[in-house]
């Protein structure tokens, strides 16, 4: 059996997460047992929720242990299969973590799936037709539900969810309006991803500034506003929301580190009427077949064209994280393995 | 035609609402013309409401015009009718005003409404079978939705809106826990409203210590939370929220005078994936029949007792008014006109 190398959580941050929190170590993988598939992984995907993670304290998911591999979706070729379903050379997609290869007991539901790579790219099945795409899908149409004309604003607009989010908004008739860091992220929202326009949160220092900014860029006010960071562009945004808005809140990335970050006018949400719910995408598996088919047929299409950043080889996994965490990423952030 | 004594608002405060803000004047009432219906006053509706009216600023709702009449809830008896549905002797709920005498285009749909006084006092039509029963009804049925052995805590739990919420979520099979300003008012809310629990917010002065008290009151943690005020309560109760619990934000009353009352933790709107949901029951009319015959019912029953605080006399409504901001009142604030 091949070498395995590993990623493993060593220490749990205090404030900011670095480095040092991590631990690469090699291993043998194990001799599979009936039912197994050992599956050699091409690409690992490297998400925000997994700052959360690190934390010992209590939150929506049990901490990941100290000493384990680091939690994590991959995508990859089946090498060797005991399993009846799995064959080798079959692309599957799965929880594999920070580590090139997995044992996997192929029979647990939802333990390994096989995509289809004809119309899609294997590394895509970690982001738009992946967790990523249906956490957008989740947000926009349970929640948000944008009807044709209205206007949703969505921060983190370049990542993987806010790209597939605008793609989204922009099928169902609605104006999709990004917030992202930096003016080359903004011209990629606009002129790559298609959204009616893009503003640049770091011109802004203040709520208020940004507010002025999304008042320019949403002329007929907010009708929903998909949030994927939390702290200032809040809000900004909630100072902008029409009547009846909707506030899907995915992510608070601003929060992770336990730093207070309040928000500022909570009284909109009775003046505005306004809906804000929170929500994690793996407590609503019932919508995932519809959420995947549409995606795949936007990317198949052409329609959404999700960007990629690519850390190359597992030991380049926890300063691609660190910088995911700061915004350094393009798009989706992945890191490639073979 | 008799003569008319009425409060109009005469300035808009600045922080704090003051009796200056109000004028008492006398006015001749004018002949009626057909269609329209003389009702004299018996009780006079004082809600918090009223207070973001007295403000120019952009609310949900437009601002109570200077110089003119206070906006407000009455019932009363047709003094005079020349509309063919209404007779003298009619008693009748309406937005008649701060005001002794109103003259009402009877025809103008949902103006004026006959209401039956057999098994509920008249003055109970300002109260909790009418707009603050309702509006308890609407955020505890639409919006909680509470399930049997579920947790739902009110805050001013002893108030028109708050003790109809108690009662809604009790016949509902939930455990309900009040909060309220002072052992006075806790012990009505536990021994007369039938409440499991009442916390005394004004034994802590943090939202920490608060949220202790919530703890201890609500061991299975929170379902469900109907929240009359912002501020501290809002923070301590959202600490305590279990997965999917529910917010019906209808008060923020601490936020009227413009001061700013942040979110202390809207994080917890992820982690504990909450819904928070600010509503207005004026936009939800179609669900006042089933939501008035339900009120009517347990206050006809005497299920719901509510209590009422009385002002005597036109002239004791400003002061009324700014006492019900401070928490001065115990249950239903009304002014008695006769």
């Amino acid at each position: 059996m091949p070498q395995n190398h590993q990623v493993l959580l060593d220490n749990r941050p205090e404030g900011e997460a670095t480095a040092a929190n991590f631990r690469l170590v090699s291993a043998d993988t194990p001799a599979l047992q009936d039912g197994q598939v050992l599956v050699r992984h091409h690409y690992l995907s490297l998400d925000p929720y997994m700052r959360g993670r690190m934390n010992a304290g209590k939150s929506y998911a049990a901490p990941q242990p100290l000493g384990e591999v680091m939690i994590g979706g991959t995508v990859g070729e089946v090498a060797e299969s005991r399993h009846p379903k799995f064959t080798a050379g079959d692309k599957v997609v799965g929880m594999g973590g920070w580590q090139e290869y997995s044992v996997v007991d192929a029979g647990q539901p939802g333990a390994l799936r096989k995509v289809d790579t004809t119309h899609v790219p294997l590394s895509h099945y970690l982001g738009a037709v992946g967790m990523p795409g249906v956490t957008a899908w989740y947000g926009l149409v349970k929640i948000i539900d944008p009807q044709p004309g209205q206007t949703v604003v969505v921060s983190a607009a370049s990542g993987a969810v806010g790209s597939a989010v605008g793609t989204l908004a922009k099928t169902r008739g609605a104006r999709a309006v990004g917030i992202a860091g930096g003016p080359d992220k903004c011209r990629y929202v606009t002129e790559e991803l298609g959204f009616d326009a893009c503003i640049d949160y770091r011109e802004h220092k203040d709520a208020l500034s940004l507010s002025k900014a999304v008042k320019q860029a949403c002329p007929d006010g907010v009708d929903g506003y998909f949030e994927n960071v939390g702290g200032m562009c809040l809000d900004a945004v909630m100072l902008r929301t029409n009547a009846f808005a909707r506030i899907a809140v995915c992510g608070m990335i601003a929060g992770y580190n336990g730093e207070p970050i309040p928000l500022q006018y909570p009284q909109l949400i009775l003046s505005n009427r306004l809906r804000v719910e929170g929500f994690i995408v793996s407590e609503h598996m019932e919508v995932w077949p519809q959420a995947l088919q549409e995606l795949g047929q936007l990317v198949g299409t052409g329609k959404l064209r999700p960007r990629e950043t690519l850390a190359q080889g597992l030991a380049s996994a926890p300063e691609a994280f660190l910088g995911l965490l700061k915004g350094r990423n393009f798009g989706k952030q992945l890191v490639k393995l073979v």
